[in-house]
């Protein structure tokens, strides 16, 4: 039997405001909605149903994952745990498509351009124009980034590259101490972790999808591969039911 | 004129289930009440109308602390900032006091052994009873610390004494990278910080309330020294007025 070193628990944040309303989100940082809020909460009681407890939080910077997190961890009386932070577990920049209404975009573009953009390993929107609307420019909390380090959009094979160095250098590190590690994160952010966690290809990550507020458990070995491909989600019936949901988006 | 380094912001939290219910706390996690809730959202409001944006976080491990950090921050749309946590900035620990009702414990001891375990620099309550209810040895959150780094009562000296090298080693280095810097704690945590900073004398402090809510602003010079000794409430009446509400507790 393989040895255990940490575990790794992938949560996806709740419905936000523009999940709802069926636009397209990427960088723009967009409240939980009332029902992504209770399923925030809800992935806090799985948590400690199942005796789960993290002992560190890892989140990005957008408050629909931060937030989630907040409300979770206080569900499961763990609020105290440390946190850190990183644009790396952002969602993917959606570029242009920022703010867009989704079916509105399907209507204009066609179905084979919008899947493109949403599915594609390797082709992402056209970049956002700076300085407009739901650009990203002025945002402080990038202040820090070179111009050149900030994404104006993103594909999937972007945010694996981007997200890499903080699993291999911030959550890592954290799971060879022996940590349950918590990160909160966003579809595509957690797309890009699975895909690397799992080995898989790039046609094969266009299949997958990940279900909001569903905590889900990747038990590592020594060299920090899932112990079960595929991790397992905490309440596997809702996990199943959310993914079903997620494929219809747009729709 | 003195040169500024960084700015701290001290921010007490709002009005717990406890604090209503008029017993006494302590160590033990307490969540906010509606007010309290309240009084944090009214904190995060007054630190982005006057400007002043935290770039760091460093928080007690206790509820009311974390989610008074929470609420004024997503207020302030300054939820993404870096958080820290450490026990060295929770609220004195109040021994055997712990879950005690303020007026009955007054009634009992009389107002002379009252105030002196409220306010005395360096008379501590009586131990608490390990394993009794209101203990925190099987609490997760200090399981990190020896036994005998592990408070059962503190005066505020003791607080000053653990509460120190986190400042020093934590919020320091913060201040001397030239960041704005929000601390929510608690009452005598904060007491005993302020005491440092302005250089009060042991029988000077026993007079110091700070009220819950209502940022207060350190300008510090290069010997990490106030520019104006006291600092600066962002909302002065206020804080008076929560100042006489605070003395006036247990009476």
């Amino acid at each position: 039997m393989a040895h255990v070193t940490g575990t790794l628990v992938l949560l996806r944040h709740g419905e936000s405001e523009w999940n709802k309303a069926n636009l397209f989100t990427g960088w723009v940082d967009v409240p939980l909605s009332e029902k992504g809020r209770a399923e925030a909460a809800r992935g806090g009681e799985l948590l400690a149903a199942n005796g789960l407890l993290p002992d560190v939080l890892h989140t990005s910077l957008l408050r629909r994952a931060i937030n989630t997190a907040e409300l979770a961890l206080a569900t499961a009386e763990r609020s105290w745990i440390p946190v850190r932070r990183s644009w790396r577990l952002n969602e993917r920049h959606y570029g242009a498509l920022q703010g867009k209404d989704k079916a509105a975009t399907l209507a204009q573009y066609g179905e084979e351009q919008f899947m493109t953009w949403r599915r594609s390993y390797d082709t992402p929107p056209p970049p956002i124009e700076p300085g407009s609307e739901f650009s990203n420019d002025l945002d402080p909390r990038y202040a820090f980034l070179p111009p050149e380090a900030r994404p104006a959009t993103e594909c999937l094979a972007d945010v694996v590259v981007r997200m890499l160095p903080y699993w291999y250098d911030a959550i890592v590190p954290d799971l060879r101490a022996g940590l349950t590690v918590l990160v909160t994160a966003h579809g595509n952010s957690l797309r890009a972790l699975v895909k690397h966690l799992d080995g898989m290809g790039d046609a094969e990550v266009v299949g997958l999808n990940i279900p909001t507020g569903v905590p889900l458990r990747y038990d590592l070995d020594d060299d920090l591969r899932p112990v079960t491909t595929g991790g397992q989600y905490l309440d596997p019936a809702a996990a199943a039911a959310a993914i079903e949901a997620v494929k219809n988006q747009g729709k």
